[in-house]
């Protein structure tokens, strides 16, 4: 089982930020911007171009749903969208809120926030998800 | 109208990998790796999050055709995706094919290909292109 799919059964905590029957949303533990979210299938595929049509179609469409809140809740000029995965074997799609062009560098630091703080972002961004 | 709907009606010539009524795809002029492909609705919109769900997965269903063009084509381990959005003003999937985790960033310094080369690639493309 992949490290993601435990997160989803929720045998690793996460900053939940929304979930539907087959897609789930949640705090990049160690965010390139605050609010970045890794959005990602609940069926195991490493690669989001093996994805069938209907799940890959799917995943793009909670994806917006999810970057519209991220929109709402944190100060940008918009949603970022990245998908390298060479890393962790479970599709993921990232979507970094961006004030500008580098904000999308994974070479960049990544941040370290507080606890108290990645739960009220992950709050706020539920909040307005729809 | 945009330099991207300019390229779509052949105003500016580019490497045009792949098109149908909706969509089209074409090598990135200044490219991060070899076969780094732009694909593109051809409704201008400057911001993938507010193309209408119909538009934005189909676009994603596109781009699937045409990674899984590129990786018969490019020898690489797999397709990125990336959307920044904030420089052309008309929304565009950048599909980089990746050797590396490093390869999907838009500080590396761009590739300049001889003319013969980018032909030659997005014809390779195109060919795999179902």
């Amino acid at each position: 089982m992949t490290i993601f799919s435990k997160i989803v059964k929720g045998e690793i905590p996460c900053y939940k930020v929304a979930e539907d029957d087959r897609f789930f949303a949640f705090l990049d533990i160690n965010p390139l911007r605050p609010g970045h979210t890794l959005v990602i299938p609940k069926i195991e595929d490493d690669y989001i171009f093996h994805l069938d049509d209907d799940t890959l179609a799917g995943l793009t469409l909670f994806a917006k749903r999810v970057a519209l809140a991220q929109q709402k809740a944190i100060p940008c000029l918009r949603i970022g969208v990245a998908v390298l995965g060479l890393e962790v074997p479970h599709t993921h799609m990232h979507l970094v809120p961006m004030t500008k062009e580098g904000d999308l560098n994974f070479a960049n630091p990544k941040l370290h926030l507080p606890d108290d703080q990645m739960k009220s972002i992950a709050e706020k961004i539920a909040e307005n998800f729809q």
